[in-house]
């Protein structure tokens, strides 16, 4: 009953002091240090090492730290018999929320622009009600970031694989509901997990069924944009502007073209930020159900991949 | 009964054919095209050249077309028995909350600073639960963007020259309340009307009463900050930045530090821009309502300045 922290690039102390504080006597290793693979039930993990989990032949968990797990699903060799867990935190969810109704609020009133233009160079700015806010994806975060710009004047639809229902919003889902969703939609909110099904979603054919002059702002992952439809797409004038907090390479390289378009908007993957202390009880909760044999919380349905 | 327009340095066309669209038959000249002072009543300003109503003998209203009327009052040469009128416009005050809580998500996610450095480099955010709110005026406006900032999530305070009741709002009145107000503020927003009592209120003796790292947005009045003290007090630590939407003189001269200085975010008075069309109906029913000898709407008390 050990758990392993697999966090390369990361700096684990935080965690691992984290942890301790909630279960002190839990043991503990961090990988790559030496351990014995057979010893280990649980895992705790943002981007593991592609296969190794081939080796650990008693692991129960592999457990996320964030609310996504495609950086875990996205290895074709995790053992078929461990479950995946996720975080679910009210604080990263408001995060999210609040984070994306400032992004709408920076492009309809122009705010980092006019910050960074150090010139005076009034711009007219649009209102709440002359925009129509579009969600991708009604999950947890979706929902939440949908909810909290309906309340604050947006008119909001919100497009899902599945059908769902949410007061203030009006819902669009599977393929036949994407065309009557994206043709309403001039500020379009990227929010799906990141899937076989939703790689690449964010391409030219879909730009391309959006108003002319929409926007674009992504806060799921990198892997949901094709970057060169993106880029033509805002030089062709469809597409108006972009706010791109994700990247399909992190951090996103020097000589990336994002960087010095006019038209992009980068934040360096700051929407909504995993607190250790905070999700440790979490982490920790999983660990003794585990051990209690208990249902655990959060697990990941691997079917629909989120 | 007839109408003056004076709106030195704008085009004042916007306005002739959003107030003829209201009241085609009305008499309208456009300041300082010929007219007979003894005919007008009712002047519609922005900033008239100070002195000139002197010759206006039987002037009965002088109406800003904004919500405040420093530009009007500050003309010691201003005829007694004019009354002067404002406009309070729904758009316009939501316009202002919106923008507020724009530069208040800005400034606790770093969004203008992330889009604005072009480089990787993620800094640690703060949420509304850990920010305090101090709203400087509680005037339509104020109270609007105390109200929505508290609505969403902030802990917000409210001070006022005379004492006022807002709900989700700790409010504070006077002198005497000033100083409890102040030392519990993070992020100070003024909203104040300028006054001969609020002008240079923001300055070195108010900043220090902050807690440490305080941060100054003014979508007020230019007059109301004293802008050498602002940058003694960034320099110093004492404020960690300010968001200025309102200047002394505008635009903004180009040589003036502000531009250069790292932590003060310009935004070129753009906080709710008066759109003509929706409100020359407010003009045009005080118009009508002098004609008829009704009470006039949203006049100012000369006492108050506001």
């Amino acid at each position: 009953m050990s758990v392993l922290l697999i966090f390369p690039g990361r700096d684990p102390k935080i965690w691992v002091d984290a942890i301790k504080e909630q279960q002190p006597n839990v043991k503990l290793y961090v990988y790559p240090e030496e351990h014995n693979p057979e010893e280990i039930t649980y895992a705790v993990t943002w981007k593991h090492p592609k296969g190794i989990f081939n080796k650990y032949s008693n692991l129960k968990v592999i457990a996320s730290i964030g609310a996504g797990v495609d950086h875990i699903i996205s290895d074709p060799e995790i053992p078929k018999k461990a479950l995946i867990t996720r975080i679910i935190d009210e604080q990263l969810t408001l995060d999210m929320s609040t984070f994306v109704l400032g992004l709408v609020l920076d492009k309809i009133r122009n705010i980092s622009i006019h910050h960074g233009e150090k010139i005076w160079n009034p711009k007219a700015y649009s209102t709440a009600k002359e925009e129509k806010i579009g969600v991708m994806g009604l999950g947890v975060l979706g929902k939440a970031a949908a909810i909290n710009l309906s309340k604050n004047g947006f008119e909001v639809s919100g497009w899902s694989k599945s059908q769902k229902q949410i007061e203030g919003v009006n819902t669009y889902h599977g393929q036949n509901g994407l065309n009557d969703f994206l043709k309403n939609t001039s500020i379009l909110i990227c929010l799906l997990p990141l899937t076989s099904e939703t790689e690449c979603i964010l391409n030219k054919e879909l730009f391309e069924k959006l108003p002319k002059g929409a926007y674009i702002i992504n806060v799921a992952r990198g892997e949901h944009l094709v970057e060169y439809d993106l880029l033509e797409m805002l030089d062709n004038g469809q597409l108006s502007g972009a706010s791109l907090d994700v990247f399909r390479t992190e951090p996103l390289p020097e000589e990336h073209p994002f960087w010095k378009h006019p038209k992009v908007h980068i934040s360096p993957h700051i929407a909504s930020t995993t607190n250790p202390k905070q999700v440790a009880h979490q982490l920790m909760e999983n660990y003794l159900r585990l051990k209690e044999r208990k249902p655990l919380r959060n697990i990941v349905n691997l079917k629909k991949e989120y």
